[in-house]
């Protein structure tokens, strides 16, 4: 038998109404906000993610479908959607629109090659905004209330904003190389990933997994005593309007995000239950991004964005207890007996259907009883039961279901009596 | 600057509101017959689609994007969708649910390595289904109501379909010595293809493009005359249903479809309008595959489905002149004045978008008259004017955009103003 590959799963009919509940909600929400959907391919230009996400992460050197097409290029399953949408903003030359900034969102599968664990796919999903072309506090702020919405329009609860500053590139520039000088002279006892990135991009020893308990790490200097006054005021706005908007925030120096262009603003919403899987903490992580677009050759314009797994979503909506309010309405079921009967049920069920009624019937030769059960099942809201003499005397039981009454029509008034 | 891989496309935002129109359709049409999405990964096993679409296919010789994973396994992203769904079918052990015969659709991308032409994408989108575990004309006969109503739904109106039957797998034998028999003498006129076909695979001979034109292909036996009694008598019923239906149709011997696992009715519906682009002459394809399951080391369940191309149908709809029937509403643009002003209008709106309203504000330090014409552009209802002086007088003019009239409300209610 061939399986399903692994690290992958089959999204099966119970949880597939869930995932287009989830969409749709989604969608709607990126309506009040004012974004509009964009779609990118499924692979891409390795060298975009090269580039775009950095050489030196660990999606990038570890975790990425990487492999020849036909054509000997080099592509890649995206590994995540920030790039791929940039690239399309720079391709299709977005600055130029009249609306700015512009205002993306995506949702679709991602895909890293990683140690299978629970709430862990090596094919995920992920949901993302992009607001490009814009630096202003207010659409920092705007992003973070979003954010604070959708977790909340689903009913959850326990939510931990955390939020930092990494400060505008000269900050950035200046932190680093404090970091530099702070851990060069211990750096040989620190993982060889850290010791590649020392040079490279420093700030990421700090989210090292594997030394994050080394004394050098707890005393590291701080990016909020490197940040420039343009850095500091920009943050402070964006404090302030949460404040205004009362969204409650912790603020973590030691919030710089996995990957290498972040500026200013950088951010995770968390699960803040200590009953909760540790493997699902973080639901959801963004930031600015102010050198992204220069470095994939782009115009000098700056975004805002972030990304959140659906799968994650799923997993602490489970955990909180949160049933998602779906309708799962079905009107008619169609019992036949004989061939005729069934014979008529095929044209009858087609234009039932094409007055928009959820209809069905038997495909199974099952007998009247096994047919009943099978309406029970589908929670049919109503059923008939059509054979030789329902046919003759073109009259027929209309049987709700709930109530258990009936009502005698005409057969060949069936089809008006469900429209209205 | 990167560009995107060649053979594929961004969906941008004026797009993708109908691509979610399209598929917001297809979901509730699949309700009204009572069938259910399932989501398998976007890559397979490679050996899933040698054996289950066919070793002898151009797919799966010619066209799959094929590589190793880092675990050295060999994957493949999926050019079609059946081949997976039987694969968790299988897997899933669906033949054991209570809720008999499996009605299940897919929507979602595939990856072909083709060559680029109009309407043909190296990925692009199919959307099918598959009703798995019943042998009963009258499904053949739903599934082929259900493509029509499909296009009808969306104002197609030049549609013809073309069907024919492939018998069971004995006629399918027979018929396949009998090609056989025919093809030899001459095959070596033929392409190498073909040559290559004779003998694992005979009636693809019919449907090779390079020999269409050969007399031998002309002069072939028809698949009619090797039907035995009881694929006859199946045919015939799938005929009296659609003759039952008013569903009007074209039989073509000829039809014996590109896969090698189908059995019985074939189809395929077709543009009917001589003034269309001959690249989206087809626009749907299938027919029922009673093989399959045991090929994929299955239990002996037969299926029928089909699969249709989103992108060809939008293709379709732009040739016909079709507009869909979207909504396009934006309710309130709020124009400010200041910092004060800008302040104020971040809380509002967030008050706004959680009662539902569609709202934005500037976020580009734009002069009121730049602000007015971003709030034309997003064709908004109505639009606010807040500055210094609204804020102290707690006063505000809600302007109508169509009918240029105003309210004067107090700037406090103006949330409870577009609540109601």
């Amino acid at each position: 038998m061939i399986n399903i590959p692994r690290g992958t799963q089959d999204i099966l009919p119970e949880e597939t109404k869930k995932w287009r509940y989830i969409e749709a909600r989604l969608d709607q929400l990126m309506e009040l906000y004012n974004y509009e959907e964009i779609r990118t391919p499924i692979f891409e230009s390795t060298e975009l993610f090269a580039r775009g996400v950095g050489d030196s992460t660990d999606v990038v050197q570890k975790e990425m479908y990487t492999f020849k097409d036909k054509g000997d290029r080099s592509i890649t399953l995206r590994p995540e959607g920030t790039a791929a949408v940039v690239r399309s903003y720079i391709e299709n030359k977005m600055q130029g629109l009249p609306n700015q900034p512009v205002k993306l969102y995506y949702n679709g599968p991602m895909f890293r090659y990683e140690r299978k664990q629970k709430g862990r796919y090596r094919q995920f999903t992920q949901f993302g905004v992009e607001a490009i072309g814009a630096e202003h506090p207010s659409i920092d702020a705007e992003i973070l209330a979003m954010v604070m919405h959708i977790y909340q329009s689903f009913g959850l609860k326990h939510l931990k904003l955390v939020i930092n500053s990494i400060g505008d590139i000269d900050s950035r520039k200046e932190y680093n190389n404090a970091l530099v000088k702070h851990f060069e002279p211990v750096i040989e006892d620190f993982c060889k990933d850290c010791q590649a990135r020392l040079h490279t991009n420093p700030m990421r020893i700090l989210d090292c997994k594997v030394d994050k308990d080394k004394e050098a790490v707890k005393t590291a200097p701080r990016i909020t005593e490197y940040l420039n006054e343009d850095s500091k005021a920009y943050f402070a706005e964006v404090k302030q309007h949460l404040d205004d908007l009362g969204i409650k925030y912790e603020e973590d120096p030691n919030l710089v995000r996995g990957l290498d262009y972040y500026t200013h603003t950088a951010f995770e919403l968390m699960i803040d239950n200590p009953n909760y899987d540790g493997a699902i903490t973080t639901l959801c992580g963004g930031g600015r991004y102010n050198g992204l677009l220069e470095l994939l050759d782009g115009p000098s314009q700056t975004g805002i964005g972030f990304a959140l797994s659906i799968e994650r979503l799923l997993l602490a909506l489970e955990e909180e207890g949160i049933d998602l309010d779906m309708e799962h309405e079905f009107d008619l079921f169609i019992v036949t007996m004989g061939e005729e009967a069934d014979r008529y049920a095929v044209k009858i069920l087609n234009d039932l259907r094409r007055d928009g009624v959820k209809a069905d019937k038997d495909y199974m030769e099952r007998k009247v009883k096994g047919q009943m059960k099978q309406a029970d099942r589908l929670n049919a809201k109503y059923t008939v039961v059509i054979g030789d003499q329902e046919l003759e005397d073109n009259k027929i039981n209309v049987k709700d279901m709930q109530s258990g009454e009936s009502d005698l029509i005409e057969l060949s008034k069936l089809v008006n009596y469900f429209k209205n």
